[in-house]
Parts: C-alpha cells; structure tokens; sequence
C-alpha cells in the first residue's frame, strides 16, 4: 500500500487532492476547504433547530432506517471495506453487525428516554418565608457534533458507528471526518446515511481531509458544540488542545490508549493456567490485536502456577500466525514499537510468530525494570502482550500503582484471593474504568451498564462512555425550566407524561 | 480598607506573609508553600482510601455534623464575616442557613444514593454466538478536590458551600482555599469542618494564598483531580487553561459571569408593568447586586408598555439606597465597569442612586448600539441593569442570538406571547442553563430539578450543576464491573438491593 499525498493548506482556503493508494483500492478526494467548513458547519446549525426538537420515535426510526440502510448494502460495503483495509470478510461482517446493533440499540434507549433525565420538583406556594416556583429539568442536546472516523473500526467507530449514533441519539446534528484509511467505505456508508428517510438536510455531513489542519479547522470551528474520536494518545491530544484554547472551550471525547493490565494470582492459576492462557492467547491475537482493550500487560507472581501459565501462553501464541494489519501505517508503527520494547534492557521474547507483519508477540520483564522504564508501560498496539513478573504480592502491588489510567483492568484470582487482595483491588479500580474479574478485556457489550473510558490517558474524559446509551450523554447539557406553564413545557416535562419515560418527581422514579 | 501585601515567590516554596486589612478587622496569614501543598495532598490522597469507602450514612452523618456545627458557632461567624466583609448581619444570617440547608439537603441526597446511578444489566449465560456476562455500574469518587473561595459568598459558597458539600457527598477529600477578603471567617468555618467526628485526617484542608501561583500549584498538583471555583471569568478560565494544559487534564468547574437576560413581551407588560418592574428592581438591587443571577440586562419592544415599566422601574431603583460592596475590590470594580458602561456611546443614564459606593443604576441604550458595542454585553458586576430598547420583535430576535452563555434567561410574557414566540424562545434557551416565566432569575433553589450553570462563559462546563444534588456529579466518574461475584461488588450494587437505592435494572429503574 502506498500514500500518495498532494496536500498544501494555503491560508486555510485552497483546493486539495488527496490520493489514498489502500491494498488494492484507490480512493481520490479532496481535503474539504475552509470556506466549505464553514457552509458545513452553517447548514449543522440550522438543521439542529428541526433535528433537536424531533419526536423520539421519530429519532428512533431515523436510526433504525440507518440500521437498515447498512444492512441491505452489506456486501457492498463489506467488500469495498475489504479492498481498503486488510480486515478479511468475516470480521467486517461481524463489525458491521455489531454497528447495526449500536444503531438500533440507542434508537431504542433514545425512544425510552433514559438520556433525557428528566427531574420535577413540584411547586410549594405556602413555603415559608417564601413560595417555591415549579422546577423541572431535562436534557437537551448541545448542538453540532465532529466525529472523527477511527482507522481500527472502519463501521463500528467511524461514519455511521458509535459517536454518530449517539449523537444523533442525542438530537446534534453530526460531521463526519472519514478515516483516511478507508474513505470509500465511508463515502459509501455516508450515502446511505444521507438517504435516510426523516433525517433533515444538513444534519449530518461527511467530509475528507488528511491535512490535520482540516481537523484542527474543524474542532476550533465557532458552530461545533462536541467532537468524538477514537485513535491515538498524540491524536486525541491534540484534539482536546484545540478545543480547550478556543474562547469558548468545548468538550472532546477522546478515546485514545490503553494497555489493559491483567492481574494473575497464584491460587487461581495453581488450578487453571492453561485455560487462562487459552483465554488470553486468544485475546491478545483477536483481529490481530487491533482492539483498544487488548490485554497489553499481564503481570503475576513468580512461582509455579506462572511458570505453567507463561510456557501453555507462548506456546499458544507461537502457533497463531502473524496477520496483515489494518493499514501500512499500523503495522509500521506495530514493528517500531514492537521492536522498541523488546529491545529495552531486562526484556526478553517468550514467543513471537513466524512472518513479516503483525507478528503475535509475547515478551517478559521482571516487575524492577518495569517500574524503572516508563518505555516499557506504552502502548503497543498489536496482538502484543509483555508479562511482569513480580517476586511477590508488594512487589505487584508496586506495579499497580505505578499504571497510568486504563480501559480496563482484569483480575485473573480465586475469590478468595479476590477478597484478601483488597488493596491490589482498589488501587488498580482506581485506574481504569472497566473492572473485569476471571475474563478477558476484549468484548465490549452495548448495555446500559457499560463503561467505556478510563482516566487519562485512556480517555480525555473519565467521566463519560463511548460505549452503552449513557454515551448518548456526552452530547447533552441539562436545561432548567422554572414556573413554565404546562403547555410550554417539553412534553419530557409535562406532568402527564405523554411520552411514559422514567423520571426523578419529587425524588422518587415514576414512570 | 487597605490591603497590605508582602508577597513573592520564589522558586515556588519561600515563606510569605500576607496581611489583608479589611473592613474592620484585620488577619494575618501566611502563603501556603509548595512543599505545604504536597503534604497537603499526600494527607488528602491518603485519606481518599478510607473516605470514599464510608457507608453513605456515615457520610451523611459528617455533612450533617458539620451544619450542627456551624449553626452552634452562628453569632461567632457571622460576627466575623460582618466584621470583614459589607454584609450585613441579616444577609449574613441567611446566607449562613442557606448552607447549612444544602449541606444537610447534599447529605440527605447522598444517603438517598441517586448520584451513585446504579446500572446493572443481568448475565446473558445462553446468548448466542457467545454469552454474555454480567455487567454493573457505579459511579465512584474521583479523588482530592480543589475549592477557591468565593468572595461573594462568604458562607454558601466557600469553606463548607457547596463545592464543597458536593465533593464530601461524592466521597472526595477537599482542599479548600480561603478567599482572602474573608479568610478569618473562612479560617473559623474550617475549623468547625476540620472538628467533624467520623471524618477522616486529611479529608479536609484548609489553605491561605494570595499568590496566584497558589492557585497554579493547586490546580496543576498531579494528586488533584478536579476544581470547583465560583468568580470572575479571568480568574475562572485561568484554572480551567492549568487544569487543561496539565499532563493529564482534570475537570475544572468555573461558574463565572452571566448578565441573565430578561426579555418583556407587550401584551404581559400592557397589564402588569407596573408589577414587572416592582420585581425587578427588587431583584436588581437584592444584595447590592452581587448576585451571579442578577438580571443585568432587559430587553423590551419600545411601546407604552415598555415606557410605564421603564418609568416604574426608574422610580423604584432611584429610591433604593447606595450600599457598601463585599470589599473595596468589588467596589472598585463595579464602579469602573458602571462607568465605562454609562460612557458608551448611545447609553443614558434612566436611574442612578445617591452615595458613592454600590450605586444602583438603570441604563438604557437602543438595540442597534448594543448589536454593535460588545462591552455592553459585559457583566457590570453590582446593582446594575442595562435596558435594550427593541424596534419591534425581529430586532428583538437578533439580539437574543448575539446574546452570550448565561446562567438564566427569563422571558416576561403572557401565555399568548409564550406561544407565538416559538424562535425566540428557542433561542434564549440554548444560551442558557434555567429559563423562567414570569419570575426573577435571583433566587436558587436547592433543588435535584435546579441547573446552575450554562454555556461558556456562564460556566467553563454547560454540562454540570453546582446547585442541586445533580451537583455531587461534578466530582464522580463512572465505575463498571464484569463478571465480579456478588459478595465482592460494592453495596450499590449487590443483588439484593442493600441499601434499598433506586436503580436501573435490565432497563427499568427498581428499588
């Protein structure tokens, strides 16, 4: 695959081509200029005064017609997604299914209402020494929203996947910024987006652009209220660094590193060592390690039950074959970084794959080095995984205290372990966002309870999800209503309840 | 008043001494140092581990105590505050049980558990292709908070305001820094906290500073994890740019300016001029106008409507007297801005009251001089309020949209004109957090359904409360757990519903 690129930003306004020479595709479009910014953002911020103020059910139908949409250009899609990507066919399927899935899942939640929040307070005129007005307040979404399209998910977090649905969930108008790696697949998908009955014009917007000032254009852009990216530390930095030297500072869900630590204890592992590292030789490889909860960091105890884990994990990894990566651009950064961490002082290579690209690797270091060389705790993104080894249960819990905030972490332990480890568990639920207990991090299920975010630098933004329908959240503010007559209300507020949604009255949950 | 100042910095840990003489007393106290600051933290950050496993009852139980406390010391700290602020005892009084109402209402709230949102979604062991496991969700403490003392509200929103309460409700440790215009009182307020039984060493601190970079150091300290302050916009936005531009980015909530728009409709103004502007110059003129909801700026449509409120509301302020401010800084600060504003081309002057200090004063200008002027969309912090004259209601519309973000936006109108005035109505809401109908912004009630706070520059973060329950949010993160037995998960989430919260389960919300 090679890069054809012809980008100059002169004064932010001239016309550029880009040439994207993916595996076997060639995709030629233009870098969106300025001024086409501009008309972008404009035509978002009318269309949000219609799109905002749609039913729910309304909301709900335009996300399953995009559902739908996807599903009857599916093998279209799938191969033009396979012609840009080195994603095979059943993996992009899967993908696509799961978007499907996202989308109908928070065209639902949206129809239920869960995001809206909504909180009476009833009247009291004969408080003392004065009355109090009715109160009510809901959510209300923030305005035009940038998604930035992700490379490793070319459905699943890009044009149409999760920020965009909850977005538009939300009732923000969205524009998309397509991945350069596969921005066919995303014309594609924008096209079906376009099409879908009920959506208003200007609502949702695809554009292209390698130069990064087309990114920073976007995100420093007066109109836009929110921007959603899933990618690289130095990417979703950057990202956040512009919004928050605006004047009016906005809010920038970043998604971006993780290493996933996973904990093993020595009770748990004396009885299955060998099905946890079946487990885990399966997660570290799954899609060629390309997922962000890929379990990067697995850190025992010195002993037996590690020595039985360790040999049944290599020798497992031998056997998976290396695999082409998504784009040239990962695998290059793959081998460098692979390269780079197995070259530190103190590592050595337990198992690593035959073949050129995406070679499955686990590596070892002892729990001194790791704490000493901050190298050793980056990210290596790929179906690579380092073992620490500690000398004993202080030394571990050295090493978690020394972790960066994370995605997840896993606790790999009896309960009973589990239960006299109550230090080790606070300090590493301390760290991430997703706390899973005798499992692997990779699966990430679209459910309410769901969390995904961590600390930084997992995400820019602990506070909030990109996954399950709380995610719908990071687009709303919530709106106050005080002393407004009925009829004026939304009917999110309105006493009778219209809509039969889940509401705080007087602090109890009615519906 | 005189402040007397012998502050320098030196290499971030020389020894300062600060004396501010205000209004009758006069306190000396000393910069806190660098190293003072990291021990401060490090007690804080040690404390974080066994605070934030209280039960929610023990919790409860603090915050109560500590209003117990204040209330046994009233005559003591009101003395004090009147003693170095312009307050009176009366104000004082009540701002005093004003705090002690939300610290018991945020603890009462914290013990009901709606801020932890509860979310558990069931295993699904017989899902095809794979299972699903069981997931929960709950949201957790983020860690040591940083209060700035407000100077406007010596009580409600400093030492134990409501920052504070909100973070002790959420299970955050506080650091507190005395506002300096009232740091004897600030000191006795923690004094009472710092006695509560059941409240951990190092949960709480108390420090002085009139350096800035006291402020820096806080925000910028990596054990801090999230800021509240309540001020001006300068001083907002710069902890907001420390806390964005630091390695890792901490939530930074700054409720800073607002001039709370209020627009007057003909038809309500034909039949109630009179009872319109008797509100408002009450309002305008509450607290010597040094109020964050002060109705600084009214927008009207030039009729006889318009002219018998302007009359009315021009007689009514010239008869309230002038009034000492919180302290000379205020004081000197609202007298430049009135003037500045009076000064501007096209503005006169409809009332002015007599005396020096704190002088309530009516402006008037036309809407084309306040399309084209910004410094008449600035706050004039003070019992000041600015009359925008209208042509007719499309002129009217035009200034709602060059209106900035606000706290409150308040519409004066019949049900008629609420009706028929659908854009405008839209428009003012997205600029800001609470919207009234025929009412006074001033006047915040503690309420779960209240929303203070809205678009930038209101707040540097539209999507948080700082009054009302929803406020203990500000300080938590979201915290999922997978497949964790249930004698491991914490009480909110246990199976069996212990402490008896609502939740939402598979969907629907259960106690």
């Amino acid at each position: 695959m090679i890069i054809v690129r012809s980008v100059k930003w002169l004064n932010f306004c001239s016309v550029k081509s880009t040439t994207f020479v993916s595996k076997t595709a060639i995709v030629t479009f233009k870098d969106i200029t300025l001024p086409e910014i501009d008309e972008t953002l404009k035509r978002a911020s009318d269309a949000f005064f219609s799109f905002k103020n749609l039913s729910l059910a309304a909301r709900r139908d335009i996300l399953h017609s995009i559902a739908t949409g996807l599903e009857a250009h599916a093998d279209d899609l799938v191969a033009t997604a396979a012609s840009e990507t080195h994603l095979g066919n059943d993996r992009l399927k899967g993908e696509l299914g799961r978007t499907c899935f996202q989308l109908r899942s928070y065209a639902d939640a949206a129809a239920a209402g869960h995001h809206l929040e909504p909180r009476i307070d009833h009247a009291m005129p004969d408080r003392k020494p004065a009355p109090r007005a009715d109160i009510r307040k809901v959510m209300v979404p923030l305005g035009p929203v940038v998604v930035f399209g992700s490379s490793n998910f070319p459905f699943a977090y890009s044009t149409a996947g999760g920020d965009t649905a909850c977005a538009l969930a939300a009732g923000c108008p969205v524009i998309v910024k397509a991945h350069p790696a596969h921005a066919g697949t995303s014309e594609k998908v924008a096209n079906i987006v376009l099409a879908t009955p009920g959506l208003p014009r200007g609502a949702f917007a695809h554009v292209h652009g390698m130069a990064f000032e087309v990114g920073k254009a976007l995100v420093t852009h007066p109109l836009v209220k929110a921007v959603g990216f899933t990618g690289s530390t130095s990417g979703g930095r950057a990202l956040f660094d512009w919004a928050a030297s605006r004047p009016d500072p906005i809010p920038v869900f970043s998604e971006m590193g993780s290493i996933n630590p996973v904990f093993l204890l020595p009770e748990r592992l004396a009885v299955a060592a060998l099905d946890v590292a079946t487990q885990y030789a399966a997660s570290i490889t799954l899609g060629v390690g390309q997922f962000c909860t890929n379990p990067g960091l697995l850190v025992g105890i010195r002993g037996s039950g590690l020595d039985a884990f360790q040999s049944a994990l290599s020798a497992q990894m031998a056997k998976v074959p290396a695999a082409p990566m998504l784009h040239p651009g990962i695998a290059r950064a793959y081998a460098d970084r692979r390269q780079t961490a197995l070259s530190q002082s103190g590592v050595d290579t337990l198992a690593s794959g035959e073949g050129t690209e995406g070679v499955p690797t686990l590596a070892r270091t002892k729990a001194t080095e790791f704490l000493s060389n901050p190298v050793l705790h980056a990210e290596v993104f790929g179906p690579y995984s380092l073992l620490v080894e500690c000398s004993d249960a202080k030394e571990m819990l050295k090493v978690a205290l020394h972790l960066e905030g994370q995605l997840t972490s896993t606790l790999i332990a009896t309960e009973n372990e589990f239960q006299s480890n109550g230090e080790l568990v606070e300090i590493i639920q301390q760290r991430c966002g997703r706390f899973v207990w005798n499992g692997v991090p990779t699966g990430v299920e679209v459910v309410a309870a769901m969390q995904h975010g961590g600390p930084y630098p997992a995400t820019t933004d602990s506070r909030f999800t990109s996954v399950g329908e709380d995610g719908i959240r990071r687009f709303m503010r919530p709106l106050c209503y005080q002393n407004v007559p009925d009829a004026m209300l939304p009917d999110a507020l309105k006493e009778s309840n219209p809509l039969g949604i889940w509401r705080l009255v007087d602090g109890e949950w009615l519906r």
